[in-house]
């Protein structure tokens, strides 16, 4: 029996001084682990070591037409890297812009243009006053940040296990002209690790949007992140939106940093109608072209979706026992104590646990002093901050297994520590 | 006796025949060369393909504060990558930021922040009503294009031998508000090769500017790119501008493209004070860093500006000849025929020639319609027009040789024929 709900205040005085003697023996270990942030361990980036061999001094560097990688041009980047990164968000590769190596800088400038050149002739964001941003939360705090970075009232929308809560999003969408824009990761979402459903898919896309220039930020960051034998298939939001003559509504984005060499890979961008028009001229003015040698060295390395499915099988291969592990430690200490929810990804980069509330930022701060460095507690709500302070994301991708599986054991220490110092 | 000025009519009208004569010879050729941009030959790219073999899988490939180059991080890049760039800008290695592949992206993003942030604590310029930024012209069209992309009025500044004329400058700087900026190419301006002078630096580290959010944005393209065994160094801006705590003044950019391999080198910009801590802000929100394999790929290679200055070396004995060749065949045809003027640069990547009033679009013309592809006349000017109709920037690092000795051929008798055409 380790329910803290139904112990009485001595049983729980007792577990509080046996937790805190193991604490204090994990603190002396002087530990010191960072699993602030969804990085891939160096195990994963050596999986693509191999890449920096397809091009050297003896390659061909030309591309498909002929042009050589190495010299200036190409504002959309070259064919090959088009097409893979077509194939990877599924649609024409005549829709796709292939960039550098960060697809956060595409989605920043993507934001960046709305404010001073708006979307479909209306006038830029920036001048419209106030305009609001949906941010399904809990979600990417980097995301919110550029909208935050942008001066935007960020609105919280809750998520539900199929995705947003689309009645909310609905209800502001259709009504509000300042609302401008939501932030959808939508396989695997950073941090619950949720896929939206179909029917999710098809509500976002026949969105009837106030603001003719409401766009839909889709960064597929995990398009390809499976953590189990049998792949997830989201329905395709540029599909849907086509149908309905909604084609200015997604810019969709992806990446290969969790693909090949993180610090190092290739992004890209999908968009139709209006958005294709406007992005395009956007790149033939901002650089001469990007980086086309390492859109090259990617296009070598991976061939094509199929070569980058068997990739993600060797990444799964090292990411999955780290994510049991994870499960499994959290159902050890708490399956008989509910002062924690956890959701079991089936892909993406998180575990995200829910605590009871008013213990999140105690139980990081708890882990820090004893060496376990977790994102802060709030950081994957707007503005930093979790109304609940409930809500942690666990990135079990960095650390071996050892490591995690000590650093596991300290927070669950850590949070049955915090959650006794609210019950008591 | 070559000279137009001094025929009369039936002599010009007998030139004109013969040249008509030579021109549909060059047109039977079926030529097809493009000299539009200041783009390196295979040969110049060539130098650097060992750059390639400097990072391979077997490499490590840690900075040198021991972080994995391959994986997230470093929104500033790698300390070595800043320090190389440093050398080049001449400043301290905490002003650099090392950036992705295009110099000019810093530039667009830098003019991006102003627009919607400001500058120095000022209203976004986005918000300040009409602004201007000043044009030295001729200049490099990209420059141009950005201001002329966010809406800005571009004032056209006359080039003088020493750099922009300052009394236009200080004039309009210090007067009127709503100039925002400058675009400076100080060390052999695109495209007439013209090295801003020490009293040109000097004044324009001092402006005084009406808008304390004025900004210099000063691109040392070529600070490395010397044709000649002497190079020439210029007074350094940031230097001048801190004496006299004028430090937010400058915004300073650099760029590996035209020394190592032009589409995938690395970039850099420098600055202090506000901005400093402005970019600094969002560079650490808009990416999780840049390409940091590429910066340890470059430093690898070059080592040091020492490194540097002897591999340009290499490209000096490539471009010295071609830009010989072409300042050889407008003496050849010219020198006593002062129908055309031109600069001989002693750095950079173009050289600069003044027409005939009203002569340039039917040059450049000419030339199309022989195979000989030059910039649109006009591109060096704001808004792609040349009031004159006179300045043709011509390119010589791209042909061999021989197709260049050939390209100016038909240039040197398309400039007469355009000429003749006025003349008569």
């Amino acid at each position: 029996m380790n329910n803290f709900f139904r112990m009485g205040k001595n049983e729980l005085l007792e577990q509080k001084e046996a937790l805190n003697l193991k604490y204090k023996e994990f603190q002396k270990l002087g530990l010191k682990l960072n699993m602030s942030r969804g990085v891939p361990s160096t195990e994963q980036i050596n999986l693509s070591a191999k890449m920096l061999d397809c091009i050297n001094s003896k390659s061909d560097c030309t591309d498909e037409n002929g042009k050589d990688c190495r010299n200036y041009g190409g504002a959309y980047g070259i064919p090959e890297a088009r097409r893979l990164l077509a194939q990877m968000m599924n649609v024409n590769e005549e829709n796709v812009i292939a960039g550098g190596n960060s697809s956060l800088q595409m989605m920043f400038d993507a934001v960046s243009m709305f404010m001073t050149h708006g979307a479909s002739g209306c006038p830029p964001w920036i001048k419209q006053g106030k305009i609001k941003f949906l941010c399904p939360a809990p979600g990417y705090d980097r995301h919110f940040k550029i909208s935050e970075y942008f001066g935007m009232e960020l609105i919280t929308v809750n998520m539900t296990e199929n995705g947003p809560d689309m009645d909310m999003v609905e209800n502001l969408v259709n009504s509000d002209p300042s609302v401008k824009g939501i932030w959808c990761v939508p396989k695997y979402s950073n941090p619950q690790g949720i896929v939206y459903s179909d029917e999710t898919v098809k509500r976002l896309a026949s969105l009837q949007p106030r603001a003719k220039d409401f766009r839909i930020f889709w960064d597929n960051a995990y398009s390809v992140h499976d953590l189990s034998a049998t792949p997830i298939e989201i329905l395709n939001i540029m599909d849907e939106c086509v149908k309905i003559h909604n084609e200015n509504l997604p810019i969709m984005f992806c990446s290969l940093s969790k693909i090949t060499l993180a610090g190092a890979a290739i992004a890209g961008m999908a968009c139709s109608g209006d958005n294709l028009r406007d992005f395009k001229l956007r790149y033939s003015i901002q650089s001469v072209g990007p980086d086309k040698v390492n859109q090259l060295r990617h296009v070598r390395f991976l061939n094509d979706i199929e070569g980058i499915r068997n990739h993600m099988k060797k990444h799964r291969k090292i990411l999955e026992p780290k994510f049991s592990l994870v499960i499994n430690k959290l159902k050890e200490n708490f399956s008989d104590n509910p002062v924690i929810k956890w959701q079991n990804p089936k892909g993406g980069y998180f575990v995200s646990v829910d605590l009871l509330d008013g213990c999140a930022k105690r139980t990081v701060e708890l882990c820090k002093n004893a060496g376990v460095i977790l994102t802060d507690a709030g950081a994957t709500y707007p503005y930093g901050v979790d109304p609940k302070d409930s809500n942690i994301r666990i990135a079990p991708s960095f650390p071996d297994l050892k490591e995690l599986s000590l650093a596991m054991d300290i927070f669950c220490v850590s949070v049955k520590l915090s959650c006794l110092e609210k019950l008591l």
